[in-house]
């Protein structure tokens, strides 16, 4: 079956590229020493998390439980829970999930860390988790000067063990400049540990410092003290990514396969790709509105406009030879979203379709 | 079980309200003499299809083949597939369902019709077609001067019965002008009966003129020719509606019941709720900035941020009393993804969980 011979739009995933994706990231992480525990929510797929784990991946990353219980289900076993969990029927299933799999997660209060501890009383297991610290992206995540007091509560609630730091910074900043993002990823991880060794001075033996995402893992992973990165994006990468310089053209292996459905104006045609494949997130860069998506093999077309099921492409010179029923590629802004709203996607070499994938882990809204 | 026993996030619906969203509309449109054929991509659920078809719908309307299937294993049995079908798999799908239900399409060129044709006559069937037209949106649709045109070619093919026009104007100012709205929407009717006309003047029997959505629905009816509309948004409406003026608060049906996980400064909590549940759509109303959604009982808390699975919420007043634990809801900017990005929601009333529904006919990309 060749690609061409799928039912558009569909998500289609070049497999060599998706392996040499995987690959890089794990030769750039392994020399420094510091762990790779990918995220999953890029793919939210057993068989990619198998193959980063083959390549190297030290356990998983996941956004949330769902995600966790369906990679326990398909045989990880070494799996971080990279968010707070609040609440009792929480508690349960995590709970449930520690007596399964080493399993961690995330607390940044005190009322989520007595939580954590009436659970491991209740269930009779020991819970670990990281100490959510907020070096920049104010999101969740304790200030680094309210760390170690929030640590020393933690360290004396029973059946809760805060065996390091956890730090999400992001990068804030939309423009292409490698410097800028490799200090804020240093500045980041630095933060992190030195908020680690403040805990352990505090004899909290709080020795983990997961750090970083796609856009500065490189750089993180080289400080010393960070014991693990987490990047998620890489195995796909994204029209935004590439827009910010994080990656190549030829490294984005995720692109929307999609069919021109009609062709009302010399200048305008209309896909079949519309939010509810695309979603429509921008990822502006450089103040340049990039439009829905980019179309590699015709840099001509932008696509202008979206609604749920429609895509309109703006036509210049040679893009305008497009015709009713033909079939192109779109790469998507960014691929998270993307991948959460299908439930198969198509690994594709070279032009011919290898394999269905289902995306088992989306679905999960807890 | 109480709606504040389930898990977090997730989508409920004021069931009560649904049914007098559902009510409502049917009562304004039953007295003009307009079929009403509602839109069914907003919930996706056959049970809500089978309401808005007990309050008197005449048939429904979907956006691709894979919700006309899904429908037609459902029970319904006139369906209008709002959308161009284009390619020999789409072909082949929309001749096997025209064989078990009453199915109408789009054209908007002369490719598409000559495939409905050759399909028609390799699969044994008739298809009946509406004249997609450009009635101001500048999406799909021929030009009006062009439609007669195009009907007479389309009218010398065999297998395709022309049977009337199609249009979807939607309302792209994005300021509360009732008036403004309204002359838009009899604009578009307009356009669209007289493109009718010109097709009958030209022995053409396109005598169906189907218009409108929730914005436009009302007003669009009452233009003589016009014979059905296709609201869809108005069984649950949502933020961006409301900001528009089209729906009240208490019109609002659906909402996101979501957690604070996290309270990491005084003027700020992070709630589990983030753009896989909310998507990031924000449906700018007068310019103003309304951030991810809106949050009836707390007018002092505005979602400023999203991340996949992090809404970010800034504090002022009584809304700082916001703790770790509480559960809120929250409208959505733009019902429609949200429920594309859930495979079940929550029917509840008066703050009882009643029923929990499937949306059956989400996850067909095509």
């Amino acid at each position: 079956l060749n690609k061409f011979d799928l039912e558009t739009p569909l998500v289609v995933v070049d497999l060599d590229r998706l392996e040499e994706n995987i690959q890089a990231m794990s030769e750039r992480v392994r020399p420094v020493g510091a762990h790779l525990r990918p995220h999953i929510k890029t793919h939210k797929t057993p068989e990619v998390a198998r193959m980063q784990v083959q390549h190297g991946a030290n356990g998983i990353t996941v956004a949330k439980l769902g995600e966790a219980e369906v990679m326990a289900d398909a045989g990880f076993d070494d799996i971080f829970i990279a968010n707070e969990l609040i609440g009792a029927k929480k508690m349960r299933r995590l709970a449930e999930l520690s007596k399964r799999v080493k399993v961690r997660s995330c607390v940044d209060s005190i009322v989520g860390a007595k939580m954590l501890s009436e659970a491991a009383n209740e269930y009779g297991v020991a819970i670990d988790v990281l100490l959510d610290v907020n070096t920049g992206l104010d999101r969740t995540g304790i200030y680094p000067k309210q760390a170690t007091e929030l640590g020393r509560e933690i360290e004396r609630l029973p059946g809760v063990n805060l065996v390091g730091v956890f730090s999400y910074a992001g990068y804030k900043p939309a423009i292409p400049d490698e410097e800028a993002r490799k200090a804020w990823a240093v500045r980041e991880a630095r933060i992190a540990v030195s908020v680690s060794e403040e805990l352990q001075a505090a004899g909290i033996a709080a020795t983990e410092v997961s750090v970083a995402g796609s856009s500065s893992a490189i750089y993180a992973m080289s400080v010393p003290g960070v014991t693990e990165v987490r990047p998620g994006q890489y195995v796909f990468n994204d029209a935004g990514m590439y827009r910010m310089g994080i990656c190549s053209l030829s490294q984005c292996a995720l692109k929307i396969l999609t069919q021109v459905i009609s062709r009302p104006a010399s200048d305008r045609a209309v896909i079949d790709a519309g939010s509810k494949v695309l979603t429509t997130e921008k990822r502006i860069v450089s103040g340049q509105d990039p439009g829905y998506g980019l179309i590699e093999e015709l840099p001509e077309a932008q696509v202008t406009a979206l609604w749920e099921e429609h895509g309109v492409l703006h036509l210049d010179g040679d893009a305008r030879r497009l015709a009713v029923g033909d079939t192109i590629e779109v790469i998507p802004n960014h691929v998270c979203p993307t991948i959460n709203l299908t439930d198969v996607w198509y690994g594709i070499r070279e032009g011919v379709v290898e394999q269905e994938f289902a995306v088992a882990a989306r679905g999960k809204t807890s």
